[in-house]
């Protein structure tokens, strides 16, 4: 059986990744919700495509709760599809990092795929269907050096997907990770010099999320990691 | 980009997986190539698609330059897609295994995987574009206990399907490994009491590796665990 | 060469591992200091071993700072071992977890890893030389079903002791991580039914970490699974 | 229990590793028997620690045969420890290697794994113990480009480590796989621009060897991978 799905929110929500998945979704004939921290930079993409934008501070959890229970009240209610992007870093010798920094980047990069993984599985099993999607990084696999906290919140953020793979999935509710193993490329600001096709064109990347989408549920993907074909791994 | 294929050979052609991926890719315009050690059993197959049979033993290296060698000169010309399907595989205590059994399973597992590997490449590297497809398992990832020479041989092939990947993809070649984490659907031989959609189809399986090769190459996979909702792992 | 190490400190002691660990570096000649959360629960360890008992939330930035400086006022000053144990689990249904205690878990499990270890590197970079240790668990490397926060919690502190030791062991620095894949046996509340070895040994896992600590830094290990000869794995 | 072992056998004996394993085991007190296809080439080795040379072609079934009969034959009878070393490896990109040389490697490095394997196993299961040790390398975890035929080889043996460990672990028989991360210091070839313990050292990997074997078997590791401390990774 392959899924049909109906409305789509896409938290930590702007340019790149996010938009593109906001198009194609929309072109496959979802209702979009959006939501980022500052939802004013949503207006542009929201009025294009017909979405709503939402305020919400992912690692918080009231913010998570009223942000859900708006969309409980929208006509068609809560999103059977949950994008979670949002991902802090703090870089630098790990002597020289601050602290506070340090955990509000884990809570942003972790926590909050925690947080809007509750709200959504609380209204997924009774429909027996849904999907959460989690981007992850290169960092989600691999440790680099002076990116520890980069290394622990996606981290983090995988183990608690492959958690809830083992969890929901055979309640019905799809959920993947994606490694996004490379540098996204970045429509207006690309650099001349790059060979073509070097960086990951967000529209692919998007696609890849939503085949994922449409697999029959005998068969569902929970890992795929994504890179250049120019890229050394 | 996303590359265009034409061309499509299936080595260890037969029921299954390798029928559904012969019947998804004629239906998606390509030309199909399907291979076995015993070319009599695809006829009916070949008859129904429109495809040519060869008579191929993988793990023989003469064996696998003929069949390249039969494909150079049809019309058209060699493929731009390969999938690698076969394997064998000895189950038993390790003390009680046959050793020429042993490395006969290892030679169709993972050697001939090999051998067309280096026949492909060959031919897709003046081209500068194709693809390359390997059929893995649970074993390619967990060596299970009783198993070991299954073990060996598809934990060898994802090494072949690592290396290749790091090595011909900046040259334009998609390599991509799939683990098929689970049993997968025989159709005439279904057990009424299996759970809907608990066993992997194989038409399923097929669309993700059709998806696969259609990827852009900004955004590659090279490894896809495919595994049913309902399945613990 | 060999490093020399002096004086230990274990965050998160108690019973079971950490007195174990205890034990055995004071036994190698090593100076011990405890800390946890309730330092009076480590009375009569420190005690038997002749060691101080500090009172700290691994969780909080300040408490780590203030147990740091207080042993860089003792004579022999800093720590240049440093085993990091405590970690906290939420077990359940996600859609049933309180969402303040899966923080407060997060916290314990994985940020205190990261308040201590910089606490830790401060001081041993101007040495060139120290040890981090870092008690992991089956959940560091796969996620459970129902046990989301464990999972998020051990897959942080695996990302932050890869990036670690990528950083700090050119600087001299030995960084290990153990994945105690297996129920710890817990002297004095065994279970008669359990055949012999069958659960971890505290002790005998202590003396791999020992031999880890003794190890030449031309073959430093990074990574060590621990499990009982009987554990299905 | 921490096991007794008695006799160990080296396969794949020469210099560096297996010259500093002989050494160390010796110094421990265990009986040593070393094979390798040129017997000749073990003979300044044997003469120094008091062992027995064996000429065993690794890849070949009834060479194999004929080696562990040979040491049923020997006063205290067949080994207790087996260490599996060989490897060969063919580089270059895949179109261009030759097709038999391949298979002879793969062969080496991994078929004769589960030979000896199969021997030792068939005489260490009526002891209730013993211990099977395998030596791999970075190419164990990762294909690197042109090295195809080592990363099938490496994989396939991991892959038969992994089977091997949950198959007999549970009757006793401890199987450790080693991925040694990085390039081994060559006594006599060293390179005076190195920094101070960027190599290797092979008396400090027999070491972990050793303490691997001394693990009691309520903890035991099963694979342990090693690299210098100026080792990037």
């Amino acid at each position: 059986m392959i899924p049909e799905y109906h409305h789509a929110l896409i938290i930590g929500a702007g340019e790149g990744l996010s938009a593109s998945l906001a198009r194609l979704f929309r072109d496959k004939g979802l209702r979009l919700s959006l939501a980022a921290r500052n939802a004013s930079k949503l207006t542009a993409l929201c009025d294009e495509i017909g979405a709503t934008a939402y305020a919400c501070d992912a690692s918080d959890a009231s913010s998570v709760n009223a942000l859900f229970e708006a969309l409980d009240n929208t006509p068609g209610g809560a999103p059977d599809v949950v994008v979670y992007n949002p991902s802090a870093r703090q870089r630098g010798p790990i002597a020289e990092l601050d602290a506070d920094a340090v955990l509000a980047a884990l809570k942003i990069t972790a926590y909050g795929g925690f947080l809007v993984s509750q709200q959504a599985v609380r209204r997924m099993l009774p429909q027996g269907q849904g999907a959460i999607l989690f981007t992850g990084a290169s960092a989600s696999v691999k440790g680099y050096p002076q990116s520890a906290p980069f290394a622990m919140g996606k981290f983090a953020l995988r183990g608690l997907a492959e958690s809830l793979a083992r969890e929901v999935q055979p309640q019905g509710i799809h959920v993947a990770h994606f490694v996004i193993d490379g540098a996204i490329r970045n429509p207006g600001r690309e650099n001349p010099a790059d060979k073509p096709d070097s960086l990951l064109d967000p529209h692919a990347i998007a696609l890849t999320y939503w085949q994922t989408l449409k697999q029959d549920r005998s068969a569902w993907a929970n890992e795929i990691a994504l890179r250049p074909w120019l890229e050394r791994f």
